[in-house]
């Protein structure tokens, strides 16, 4: 096979099949489309993701903002009627209901090995968008950056113990290295640059891909929802975590050349089910820096759906200027803003996550 | 060995002493230090690093430069008289002459596994400051995120070859995929995100450590200088990158936290000297981000220098407002802004490393 071709997603495993057990999120009110938002009938068979060649060409984003924009793009009854930003008529999403026991734990990886889409925003927020429901949710920074504990106000750098410790030291006990945080219901799990070296380290172990799974194992039943941000790579720590998690949420940057790296994603993916922990599946691919002022974002959207059926999130996170805000002041956007167009974005995303994987 | 406590470079691998087949770089001149500006007496062993428990305490940056400080920091003529940032008398870096023959290249690995150290940025402008000097560079970029291909200019997303396809595809040739830059004597072999699927795909290759230098042999002959811009990682392409070069640059933000991976990197190196590839040197280290309104960038060195003497450049590279230009504009600043102080930084620091790897 040539691999300069572009990998379309004809290559997924026939494990990467839609897989029949996880629940669909609430059905979908019956569409009223205006004429001019009918979406495109859906198509019959997987159709290959190829990235356009003139991309370049695509309409860039102006500079200004309108009413018509900064209007909730998930709200069933808003301006932007019952269509959503992926072009299919939008669920009403279940209120959640308050947990009736705690645990076992989901454990969901937040996996993208493309840089920059959005990762550790999404995961702190929707960590935190899940706490607010009552449920005890537990955020590991699998990242050696330590950005995810650098949004949730802790010094990196400062650590006397990390993730690293707890992979790395059998003496090392999880309740050792576990953080609160400011945030009711979210404890972290951080980690700093000494993670890095477990990369090299965990090589000459036995078992080295089950490191994370074996370490978390006593605490599954300690939380309702465990989230791992994972680093930007496809390397032996996103296995790791990937081996360790029963789900994964890809948070995809709503642009053409992201397609690009999905499809190797998927391909590592299948390749971990096949060989390491065949109960992982795609919980949902999820729109990050979605942009309403140019027909490019959605048309990344409509073939990300007609590749992945149901299994993208009907919600998107649009680009906002709050982003910076939240990293500097080391806390969620969700506590930070709370009634933001932002923070109603993460909690429609914990709606949609917690129908798709039940607990508590 | 309880691995919660900082590494110190008491745990330096033996074969981490100075190397003395290394030329050092040009004798100092005598030194004519004013008073206040006497450097510490050399202490006499190595020093254990550690980073201070309230760098949170130290000065902050002020709003403003200072002449002084805008003064070039490596003149030892200039009005910091021979001191110079690294806290010892400045040597007059010899002029390069011409190259008189064709390689064989020395192949310098830019590595440091945190992010956002300037490592692509160095990599680029040490590559095109080299490059003037007559001298033909290739520029490896080793990061799936294809910084310094865009940083030169090249959409990572448009290419149809990268170095993945040299990588994983035995019937790719070096020269299907290298591209010449807007910079003469400047090559280019480009990477994109295809790449993070090889640091997958390779561990299961025989002699997966080795494939890079494999792919590079053809091509030793025809450089005078190859230089490889690392993935913020110590997985399994650095290690590739590791294993295919003679020579480690390493950048180093002059924050006192970089000294925790800094341990982490030597003991890697050290690993790989050991059983992949023994001729591997620290050419040397290289503060970065450097900013004289504070005594913080100069203690760091200070650390910096005992632990590795002269094994740090004295050349070192201020913050300043240009990099973001040159990123936008793909291409160096050594040409978008020739006779810039950071242009001559990076000239500075091409005649350090060629005086420490001479070719040509």
């Amino acid at each position: 096979m040539n691999e300069s071709t572009f990998p379309g997603t004809q290559h997924l495993p026939s494990s990467m099949e839609p897989i029949p057990s996880t629940p669909d999120p609430a059905p979908a009110t019956p569409a009223e489309p205006t004429p001019q938002h009918t979406p495109a009938p859906p198509s019959p068979a997987r159709t290959v993701v190829t990235p356009p060649s003139n991309y370049a060409e695509m309409p860039r984003p102006t500079a200004k903002l309108t009413a018509e924009d900064m209007a909730p793009v998930n709200d069933p009854h808003g301006p932007r009627n019952k269509i959503g930003p992926t072009g299919r008529p939008l669920p009403d999403l279940p209120e959640v209901k308050p947990p009736t026991r705690r645990g076992p734990a989901q454990v969901i990886a937040m996996c993208n090995q493309k840089g920059g889409v959005g990762k550790t925003t999404t995961t702190i927020n929707l960590g935190a968008a899940i706490a607010e429901t009552g449920r005890k949710v537990l955020l590991i920074d699998f990242d050696p950056q330590g950005s995810a504990s650098i949004g949730l106000g802790v010094q990196p750098h400062d650590l006397e113990l990390s993730v690293y410790n707890l992979l790395m030291q059998r003496d090392i006990t999880p309740a050792e290295v576990i953080q609160a945080t400011r945030v009711d219901n979210l404890d972290l799990l951080p980690a700093n640059i000494d993670l890095s070296a477990a990369e090299v380290q965990l090589v000459q172990e036995v078992a080295r891909e089950y490191t994370l799974q074996r370490v978390l194992e006593p605490i599954i039943p300690l939380y309702d929802v465990i989230l791992i941000d994972c680093a930007p790579s496809l390397g032996l720590l996103t296995v790791n975590a990937l081996t360790a998690s029963n789900g994964i949420v890809v948070p995809l940057e709503c642009e053409f050349f992201a397609l690009r790296g999905l499809a190797m994603l998927t391909d590592t993916i299948g390749k971990v089910q096949d060989r390491l922990n065949p109960k992982l599946e795609i919980v949902g691919i999820l729109g990050t820096m979605f942009d309403g002022r140019t027909t490019h974002a959605r048309e990344v959207l409509d073939r990300v759906v007609q590749a992945f059926d149901e299994r993208v999130f009907h919600t998107v996170i649009r680009r906002t200027v709050k982003f910076p805000e939240t990293t500097v002041v080391g806390e969620p956007i969700t506590t930070y803003a709370p009634s933001s167009q932002a923070a109603t974005q993460y909690r429609d995303l914990a709606k949609e996550v917690l129908a798709r994987c039940p607990v508590g």
